[in-house]
């Protein structure tokens, strides 16, 4: 084979039917970062116009692609195949989930592998004379009810088990953005809101006054306020406290204006 | 709501643009057995044939989907809800994985709470202003090089992870105390705080007021505030516009008759 190194898994469709999930594969694979793409003979021929349009900018795997006459030949250069199907087959074939395959074909790419995941096409799927010349069989956990897995589906999701392990799956971090305030900033908003609140007459009856304070102290604290936001929120309390006090301080003003010169 | 119970998570598109794709997230719905689905503002209108004559027979999702004016009466009943983007935003919210997210979720279902997710439409995705509304952004970890992540493929990522963990079945998790308040809860909480806060004169300059608000509600929202503490936090901003106002008012009066007196 021309290609020298394969540094990621290589996307084999057999027989797929269709120009546009042509081109959703390789925008799935553009999505989560594969790049080879070969197609088995596609029942259209190839290149399709519709594909590239389909592709939504997704060009490289479909500008890529290598056209096979079968899936033997799409295979000769590979020494790590999973056949991906929606359905299990009776065939003496080890049968892993999308996690499993990602993960041992990460583990054989780590190893100099040149790894590959088969997908049937849209109607038929694979033959077990292809899935034979595979090392495993990918199955995903898709509804016994519903069955009707649509190609770049299948791709999108081996692809994206493949991309958690590429990335090593570093979970995002709980936040992105300014951290949360600290303990006396908090405290700081707590005491205002309180202070303001007792002056409101808001803690009633009096006695339970210290479980009223844990438990808005309690959620407010689940929040995780950053200091920007424990800022707005003491805006909020003075403005509230304030704010709406001049206005009935003005209306009774009037008030008691109109009822002296009555 | 109508739905009695919504025993799995609820699928809800914000301005999808295309009916073939609504069709296609059906159909990923049917694979991975979701199927309750909610459109807000499908912008072709609803019904739309293409949409069942792209769902390959997975057609109860869309017999059953409600349509909404805004996401706020979309998550209404729901007490958990993630938003999906593949770009993360400027916003403080907790980013987390679509597994982090259907794990989350399925203990929220497991300890009876409603709870959904939220996808953007096509193009536009999600405003800030919607996932204000959401206790959670889950991103979808793609390629930087290429964002353009197909709807169906993303509602096909995050429903793949919750089968795996249906399919697990873990035990229901146990609940430490009341459950969250719903998404209309949260709104009378939000509307009654940014009309106090109106009146208050807070929001200024008045350009600013969708900034602030969103600002406001993204803050709140994170603290999955159970309905005590919704009915509690609807006290305090009643007693610091009120009961503050109500002591000033007093004074003022007084004032006013003592000059008057003079």
């Amino acid at each position: 084979m021309a290609e020298a190194l394969l540094a990621k898994p290589v996307v084999i469709l057999n027989a797929p039917q269709l120009a546009h999930n042509i081109g959703a594969v390789a925008r799935v694979m553009a999505n989560f970062g594969l790049e080879t793409l070969r197609l088995v003979n596609p029942r259209d021929g190839w290149p399709q116009e519709q594909a590239w349009a389909s592709a939504s900018g997704a060009d490289w795997p479909l500008d890529g692609a290598n056209v096979f006459e079968n899936v033997g030949d799409a295979v000769a250069d590979l020494q790590l195949v999973f056949a991906t199907t929606a359905r299990p087959r009776e065939l003496q074939m080890p049968v892993i989930t999308p996690r499993q395959a990602a993960s041992e074909l990460t583990q054989g790419l780590g190893q100099g592998l040149s790894v590959g995941l088969l997908f049937g096409g849209e109607r038929a799927g694979l033959e077990t004379a292809d899935i034979a010349l595979c090392q495993a069989v990918v199955t995903i956990p898709i509804d016994p009810k519903f069955r009707s897995l649509n190609l770049a589906q299948a791709v999108a999701i081996t692809a994206y088990e493949l991309r958690l392990l590429e990335l090593d799956a570093p979970p995002p971090a709980f936040r992105e953005g300014p951290a949360p305030a600290d303990g006396a900033a908090m405290m700081g908003l707590f005491q205002h809101l309180e202070g303001e609140l007792e002056t409101a007459g808001f803690f009633h009856p009096p006695e339970k006054t210290p479980s009223m304070v844990q438990n808005l102290r309690t959620a407010l604290s689940r929040a995780r306020f950053s200091d920007q936001e424990v800022r707005t929120l003491r805006g909020v309390v003075t403005a509230l406290s304030r704010g709406r006090g001049r206005v009935l301080e003005k209306i009774a003003r009037q008030k008691a204006e109109k009822a002296g010169e009555a």
